[in-house]
């Protein structure tokens, strides 16, 4: 059995048509599935109506015990049960989650260094044996990026990075495919150019591109975690826009396939 | 095998202290259980917060847009999931839903009468089956007031008639005991003085009481949800405070229990 996991940005999120767009695609996407969101832009918003600014250091989020609460009122409560009610209503038995949820995604809050990031949490383990049990039930879970502690702390957690964490577990009993839907084509050469895709990308690449400063910021951590997913018994991982999702399914040329190092070929 | 539900008002989730004290007694309490939860205190304060205010008509809430959106945030992501992290914490393996997850709770739009509720939602059906393999595995479901149409859309639906709908659909196969929590110590005679507990209390005595204005505004429903559930098979209904729940579990008088009419004795 393969498990698709797919993972959509805030961009997606935010804007109603290309939302129901999406959530059409992925009610014909085929097989068991597991859909997984952020919503780091609408989380932003609506601390800023509650007057909790967004505090940023080196482009990073810095997660207060406020700031915390919104995350968790936005991800898991807004966004999290708007999408499940909405599958609900294409006939896709869908279950929202959260990491604490039957201990899905216990994480340790992350050592404070030169910055302290505040509640965030680094994935420590994954429950994939509830995982298993929801998929055989017919279910599609719906997780968002907010994790737990175990002893009673909620955190907040990078999505692409729980994306790729919940596809590596599962990889080790299943075949697992990792999409990450996002607001670009894929990886380009031009981050202005949409026609700039590059189709297919390994890890020597990638080293080449993020030298020549083509790949860089946002996308680093994204390929990070496809090469993490790949290097860890994940078969396929691919970036591209929500609307390519059913093309990339069929195998199709339409964003960016992610590939193992050349070596592992051998 | 005996089920017990129990309910918590806004009242005991408002208090830091409190909530704790109930989140251990809870933990203690034996068997399969479900926790129902309500939250509107909290989700006013945060509906003011960002200038939503509560619009109320005969003293009942009027869902619109954006108060459904501050309700899903509040019962579905801040309350819902600070309760599943703490139980987490208290090795519980607490799971957070509302009706739309699974199709947990499918509920219709209250039609407009003389008064449009809005975005309010009247109880269709429950998804025992779910409930049930939830039980099964050993999980506790933690239930919020959030339910859903099946066509996409959530819907606010109050948290005593969720408890009283679970609690009848889960009785036609199971032994279900239903407790309500709250911030009296029971029914009383006189609402100020909290020794006027009356222990017992069965449905004519709940008529005659209501004639002479002793149980009045939010206690009726309340108890209307009680006696429908005893109607409808529940075994046993409870109404105290939450410190008192384990005394109740005991057989214990330590709240007002409800017992079915006279004549369904004989």
């Amino acid at each position: 059995m393969t498990i698709s996991i797919i993972k959509i940005g805030g961009n997606v999120i935010d804007d109603a048509r290309e939302l129901e767009s999406f959530l059409k695609n992925f009610s014909k996407f085929p097989g068991k599935k597991i859909l997984i969101h952020g919503g780091g832009v609408m989380a932003s918003r609506f601390g800023e109506s509650l007057g909790v600014m967004p505090q940023m250091k080196d482009g990073r989020r810095i997660t207060d015990l406020d700031t915390l609460d919104v995350v968790t009122m936005v991800y898991a409560g807004l966004i999290n049960k708007k999408l499940v009610a909405k599958l609900q209503g294409l006939n896709q038995n869908a279950l929202g989650l959260t990491g604490a949820d039957a201990n899905l995604i216990r994480s340790q809050r992350r050592p404070a260094g030169e910055i302290d990031y505040g509640y965030v949490g680094d994935v420590q383990e994954i429950n994939t044996q509830f995982l298993e049990v929801v998929l055989s039930a017919q279910l599609i879970p719906v997780i968002c990026a907010i994790t737990h502690d175990k002893n009673g702390q909620l955190l907040n957690t990078n999505a692409d990075t729980i994306a790729s964490c919940i596809a590596t577990s599962l990889a080790r009993e299943h075949s697992v495919n990792l999409y990450f839907c996002f607001d670009k084509p894929g990886v380009l050469i031009d981050e202005k150019n949409d026609s700039s895709l590059i189709p297919l990308i390994n890890e020597e690449i990638f080293e080449e591109l993020k030298k020549e400063n083509v790949i860089h910021s946002g996308m680093i951590p994204k390929l990070d975690s496809a090469f993490k997913a790949l290097n860890e018994g994940v078969n396929l991982v691919w970036l591209g826009l929500p609307q390519n999702l059913l093309l990339a399914e069929k195998g199709k040329n339409a964003g960016t396939n992610i590939e193992k190092r050349r070596y592992d070929l051998y």
